[in-house]
């Protein structure tokens, strides 16, 4: 057996969750679900079983490697990224990095800020690594609850003779319309693709070096300084030069068309807190329908409301369905029919001069 | 003529305006007409005129007196009491220092937290100034608005023969029930008491001399120390002794029963600011019936709204109706339909041990 590796690609401008998250505290640094861990933490933790201590490496900006480290397990690796190149680059670094150093390992990519039930994702991931000791790519295919139109959407094909549980991805739609989103939820056998591939580095490396030569290429002149007092230089020089695409588009979509692509239906809870209608879905209700993040919130005369704040003391008193954020030098007021447009507020903000509040 | 010298009694919790107005920092403090003046400044600019800027006496409890000095011209005198003893007190010591002081003069009381507009507050003034070069002791009467239940009603009786615009009081009626507050209202002759009193100085403590005695011996006993070492030994010793009583109960009931007090019927406009519906109404509206106090507010898809902050940014997004009020370690969220129920918020505040956000 080829050892397991999970990788976490924590990126992410979080502006969805402003102004909770900021431009110096992304979303997965935040605790955002009420139990004292950030999502990163979580993430971590969730992993800790499936790949031991030292088998976790988190990929994130330069300027997050302190509160990343400062929230992690000493033996977890931290990868820098001087700049954003979404998370082939995230994921590929990461893979590069390890068989330079370890040879092939398979890896698993886990996004640092999703939130997962514990319920069934051990097997899921189990089943994956196993089929991912032969050639597969395989993926964790989330149950969809609702038709989004924001997420990929995987089509579960016949069972593979093994292992249990792993199938063949008949079909790889990304970002489908509503009416497609609709019907997918109907037929019941699509899946929302969330970005957890799960192969072996060599096999996703070689995908790779097939489909985006230049990339890959980089990847590996960089993993081979990364160690190195060359380091520095090789990235400066290489890094900005790597194409800006993301694993669904570079990998999941031509190796889905390919019949490269397995998928495990899994059946955990998952939810990638992309606004704060989602935040208060995670979060307990009282008996008036109300959700608080922090200790700070007295509600009075109140029903349906989401309020978070990370220190000033919010009063709501006779007010319904509002979702109100608090920090020490923004808040934002909205409902939770709202949520989605926070990326309004964050416009206004930079629009208003004021980039030191974002 | 004896001189004329204007009383600023500069008191009142003002949680009723909570978080804006905070124990530190009560009503009078702030500014709260986006004018860039506070409320006390804006009424001691208002009174300059009429008494000049050596004769205005700010009464304010001690523990504001550094923050009310920084607010007000040097030639302004600035008493400070040692605890509250509510509108008698404070109005009766600054009149016994003033005779004590300057001999006879007529003085007239102006709270430091009410919103007044400029076209016709002198005329007002002069007019009972003048009645009370004679033994009158003058109220003004403000134009009843609505059928508030929370204000004393004076009935406006005949013309004196002299001043022109001075009028007998025929009845005087502290918070009506709201049957009699409406027939008050439909009936016309009738005004709001705002605790705007004029009378000679002399006239004034004769008065407390003959209906409370205690209270008016104790006031001379103080303003007879007051300009002396002695100043800090007495007011230890008989300030906290003396009744606590406003004067509209004090003097106002009484001598308008005996006939004393005379009423100009003012036409200015007036506000107490009681809670933050007031605020909202005298701030400018804008094309979508929003208001705002300071600059630090951003409002998209939003009507109706008052949004106050001292500090933090804040952003509104599809809510209508809704009053956010924000400093950097509080915030409230209500409506205008629940802003007299801001006792409430404090209170919770004040239960969940959180005396600090007050």
């Amino acid at each position: 057996m080829i050892p397991f590796r999970a990788v976490v690609p924590a990126g992410g401008a979080g502006t969805r969750l402003w102004p909770l998250s900021r431009a110096g505290a992304p979303k997965f640094l935040l605790d955002l679900t009420g139990t004292g861990r950030t999502l990163l933490q979580a993430t971590v933790d969730r992993l800790l079983p499936l790949a031991g201590a030292d088998g976790i490496v988190v990929v994130t900006g330069a300027r997050h490697l302190a509160a990343v480290q400062a929230q992690v397990p000493a033996s977890v690796a931290v990868l820098g990224e001087p700049s954003p190149r979404d998370s082939m680059a995230a994921i590929g670094l990461a893979a590069a990095v390890l068989v330079q150093r370890e040879g092939d390992v398979v890896v698993g990519s886990f996004a640092a800020d999703h939130v997962i039930g514990p319920e069934g994702f051990e097997s899921a991931v189990t089943a994956a690594i196993e089929a991912a000791q032969a050639d597969r790519v395989v993926t964790l295919g989330i149950r969809p609850r609702h038709p989004a139109t924001g997420f990929g959407y995987i089509r579960v094909g016949s069972a593979l003779a093994a292992p249990v549980g792993v199938h063949e991805v008949s079909d790889f739609t990304e970002k489908p319309d509503l009416a497609a989103a609709e019907r997918y939820l109907a037929q019941g056998d699509y899946r929302w693709n969330a970005g957890m591939f799960v192969s072996r580095a060599s096999v996703l490396l070689g995908h790779l070096a097939r489909l985006h030569p230049g990339l890959h290429d980089g990847l590996r002149t960089i993993a081979a300084a990364w160690d190195t007092p060359g380091r520095a230089e090789v990235l400066e020089r290489v890094w900005p030069q790597l194409p800006r695409i993301a694993i669904d588009h570079a990998l999941a979509e031509p190796l889905a068309a390919q019949g490269h692509l397995a998928v495990v239906p899994a059946e955990f809870t998952w939810d990638d807190i992309g606004d704060f209608a989602s935040v208060g879905e995670v979060l307990p209700a009282d008996s008036r329908g109300n959700r608080t993040l922090g200790d700070q919130s007295l509600l009075i005369d109140t029903r349906d409301a989401l309020v978070a704040s990370t220190g000033p003391t919010v009063v709501t008193l006779g007010v319904q369905g509002v979702v109100v954020i608090a920090t020490a030098d923004a808040v934002l007021v909205t409902t939770r029919e709202d949520a989605q447009r926070v990326r309004e507020a964050v416009a206004a903000v930079r629009d208003a001069g004021r980039d030191d509040r974002l």
